[in-house]
């Protein structure tokens, strides 16, 4: 691979019937440096009934094996696939000198053991496990330009740690960090449920998983690394009532005293602000109206302001009667939270412009 | 007011013309032992413009002047008011007679300066704060049966409250709960503002006031009483995207080894099971299927199958890693978290089966 | 059966597990003369985990079986079942002196071959097939009052009925009417299916059956029988982003000079108006504000204001350029258009008041 | 302005705070020749909290005062006003050499007396009027590449144009289009009134203008014109729970024998397919499955595949029985309805690719 070659990138997408799959092949579309997108199915199946939002758009699927024949053809492999499947398949591609990033939690933990205790089967490929670097790619930048293999973090995850990265750093007391999630039903996955039918969740909202959810450990190991001291987190998730988007909100004590236009300095000076900021991450550092009378509904960010782009907006409040430091962190699931970072870290990883195919904003 | 009487009850709803003030208007039209019905409005309109759920009841709004001349009549005068009315106009009623159950934050503190620190106006009837009962039917059914005057809780409060006590009068550790909830629009209130638009809110969530929400003071003298000790509420509010029904996650820590099914027997001893137990609050004690791999959507209690309803769902789990309970309480805002719960407490206080017209079930 | 044994009745509900049967016993447990409720389920499932909104109501599946083999005790029976059930076994029920309901389409058609044309297999009960009647109470309620097995009719089929009666038997002029009604998921049934998941639906529509749907011949033999002529169905039918409630709209051509206020007159005469008229189909007779550039956003019913109730609400325009009648009709699909219904049926037939269990307002 | 000068443009969005508004500035941003947008707002506000979707965009309000002095700097206008602004200033810009876009109704009709009777003010540049060209690109895009002024359809008529012209130029019989179209709710603006606020319309439709809607006669002189004949527009139109998007169904009278197959390849044959075809319309061609007792939920579009795109898709159908050919067309109402096509009418008018800053697809 080459300068030249990364204008005409050839991209599989194995398992690209999901929506992460599906929202790949769509931001893959529109990026300029990609001319064929190879998406598998391992069924046979009708690419614009699965995706009727890219009608007309020639794509078609594949077999995985009909992949794997051709790998030596592919520049950059998604996985987008059921745990345990790109633990196995990943070193195929690695081997004939794709990169690969996986969407899935294959390679998402330092050692084997936690990735076990989380998820089950036992881990096949321990070594690409130490290579893979974790995909947050505002924090851990310089080690994917030089990866071969990224491990795309789950969406919960990325939402969070992009949410807590300077308080933890900074002022957080204590070790507790307390996280309530409310996905969209696009993460609960393609595979039909009564309780994931329309009429079971309109206007209603479904918790799961509250006695423990895997993307806890996930959380723990990257936050504990990032900020340098045991973290624990206390994690709630619920789908709402909408498709797409993550609206997260985390809480952690600090010190008294601490207000809200000190969290907002302290993240603006973070992930900067303007021009020479993240370009994917802002924060609304809006001044709050009127006093105790007046809700502001405009001091906290909304999912409806992301969805569709691959932007993490966050805002911040001090509850100051109680010393808790109020985060709120909302991305697109399948963007941010999947599809769009990925093609962020392939962008990092081929040395282009790493907002390429993903600068435009929410609708 | 005598048995007799309590067939035929004239009941004044001043505030007719909001959500809470609907609701009360639709109960208590299907509630056998009331015959007169007289809503409010300050401004004139047209009722069933205004309900149109209850087009050909043939309700109609009065002026708060005319009902205050027509005080003798009544029976029980409901107020769905703005912060401020009820302090200033309950008395008027309670001096003809009428049982007063009030709706608004007026008489929800024992003490005026917890009121003014909240709700900032000076209160101006401090001898009836002080004869108002807290009405928590369930746990306060012996005060509200000899009262004259009933502070209706918030439907936030209620909601944490049914589904807190047990565990913070048992093996609650620590004093810290952390509540999130998720409210529909409906409580929001009727004023049209832009951040309220269908437009603005459909397909996405709005946070508000998590500097510090009226309910959390409410909450902490009320768990506070209940449990004998001091209890700190780290509070998040939300708007979903359904226009009814409140659904609540409490977390609070417990000692190690604490298991869901110590919960669930817990909550079941405290409430009662079957046809000897609270009728209203009912406790999903469901086990959990399958292992590591299977999420069970069916362990926690959804909206959709209270809204409508005066039933609080309550659903448990334990975080056995981290030792945390979880809680998930949900009620109609407008039903068990106003209105509904309003009727309870009427019939209480009128030695009326306590589930006189509210016993119908979810849609 | 006799007056008193109406007291205290006893019902079976056959298919109790899909949306209408859970419908059925909601409103079953909420009847004062129903003692006993015996749903079926084909499988063995917990009762309470496929209706949540019936949590700790005591009732519990039997098998089909079962309750075949108890059928003498059986007061009513309904049938909510896929076609081609109640064809087979309603006879089993009749003959042992039990009154049935029928929600599916086995019995809607007075002719076999109409039956057979829409619904595809052969139908084994002819004879029964001529006994039943059709189930719309407000049109239908003598023969209802003397049945053994009435018919109870489709969702859009009653809405549209219900609507378009006084037009057709009225000033209507031409053949076609064009039916467009848009309804709730659970209209779609509860087999899982991707294209009915929530996030496929959620913020879109769902049209389907363009083609021809099934109510088309249902509702062009009721609607040709009751007007008199030959009437031609236009139906295009959606499913909408919300889980219950159909909203219709009917247009029809009308004789110049035909005023919105001249379908207002036609029809409160003839489902009259307040106590003297039907109780659970009621008319928007409100006057129009405003000039050109007033958009009145009350003059049309709304599926909010019917949910969960009994009721039919109507609206009633004239595009005056083009004579043009509109109706806008809307019930809940599940009450009105299915189980409330059917126990407005089955109270008429048993000399019950009509409106017993069903009076309540919706939400 | 010339060529070079196309690839550095400065662009005027007159009513910036509006959805439509936020729209263009939205795909602006993202497009590749537009150097400078200007929106403006009549008050003092700030862009970010008026479009969060935009946070960090850089751009602000001016007022239109200060536009307007600035008007030799712009290469293009757009309106995004209420009806009546446009008619009085686009001369001003159009003086100075700007191209005009009005997403208002003020240039939509030829005739001053067509406009006065559908909008009420007398025209005041009746000389405009002749001049401006109507903006559904695909069938006048001779046109707007000559023209200084371009007339934005209406979001329900763009929508309904692209769906009937190829029936009415071809087999349709009859004068008569019957046409429902369920808009999302940032159709109805950005004011807020109770009958839109988010609690309102949850869960339910809203119905509107039944008697008589202005796009109406839009439609029948755009549709009459296209087709060389006179037609009749049986307009239906109604907001849906969701936010955006146009779900338009059209019921056409056609010959005898007509199959679902003769309009696929009229359409196909219209609008051509693949790449030599419109890129922004595309056909749904997909074969029906199954038999009499199958639901086939993918033979028709919907606005999920299509929402924050420009793209409108079609589906076909036919009633065989009675002869109605059924045409379901699905837009983005604030895209292809308002400010995708006015960018795409922008982008010809400048001998752009018409496709430039528009090709994305929907989520």
């Amino acid at each position: 691979m080459n300068t030249q070659k990364n204008q005409d990138l050839t991209v599989g997408v194995i398992g690209g019937t999901g929506y992460a799959g599906g929202e790949l092949c769509r931001l893959l579309l529109g990026h300029p440096n990609v001319a064929r997108i190879l998406p598998t199915s391992r069924e046979e199946k009708d690419f614009e009934e699965i995706h009727p939002n890219l009608l007309g758009s020639g794509l078609s699927f594949l077999t995985t094996d009909r992949l794997a024949e051709r790998a030596e053809e592919l520049d950059v492999v998604f996985f987008s696939t059921p745990t345990g499947e790109a633990m196995r398949t990943a070193r195929h591609y690695l081997d004939r000198g794709a990169r690969v990033i996986d969407l899935s939690a294959d390679f998402r933990f330092a050692d084997p053991a936690a990735y076990e205790r989380a998820h089950g089967p036992r881990h096949e490929s321990p070594d690409l496990l130490r290579e893979a670097v974790y995909g947050v790619t505002e924090l851990y930048r310089e080690h994917i330009a030089k990866a071969r293999l990224v491990a795309n973090p789950g969406c919960y995850a990325i939402t969070a740690i992009l949410g807590l990265t300077p308080l933890l750093q900074g002022p957080a007391t204590g070790r507790r960090v307390s996280v309530h999630a409310v996905n969209g039903t696009t993460g609960a996955g393609v595979t039909p449920k009564r309780a994931l039918m329309h009429a079971e969740v309109a206007g209603s909202m479904l918790a799961y998983s509250l006695g423990g959810h895997r993307h806890g450990p996930e959380l723990e190991e990257v936050l504990g690394g990032l900020s340098g001291r045991p973290v624990e987190v206390d994690l709630n998730t619920t789908h709402g009532d909408f498709a797409r988007g993550i609206h997260l909100q985390a809480n952690v004590d600090v010190p008294a005293g601490t207000t809200r236009d000190d969290l907002v300095a302290l993240y603006q000076e973070f992930y900067g602000a303007g021009a020479a900021g993240e370009y994917f991450v802002r924060v609304n550092a809006r001044s709050p109206r009127g006093g105790l009378n007046v809700k502001d509904y405009s001091l906290y960010p909304s999912i409806a302001a992301v969805n569709g782009s691959n932007f993490c907006h966050l805002g911040l409040d001090v509850d100051t009667e109680r010393n808790i430091a109020k985060v709120v962190a909302v991305t697109d699931n399948l963007v941010k939270g999947a599809a769009g970072s990925a093609i962020q870290n392939m962008n990092v990883m081929l040395g282009i412009d790493e907002t390429t195919g993903l600068r435009h904003h929410a609708l």
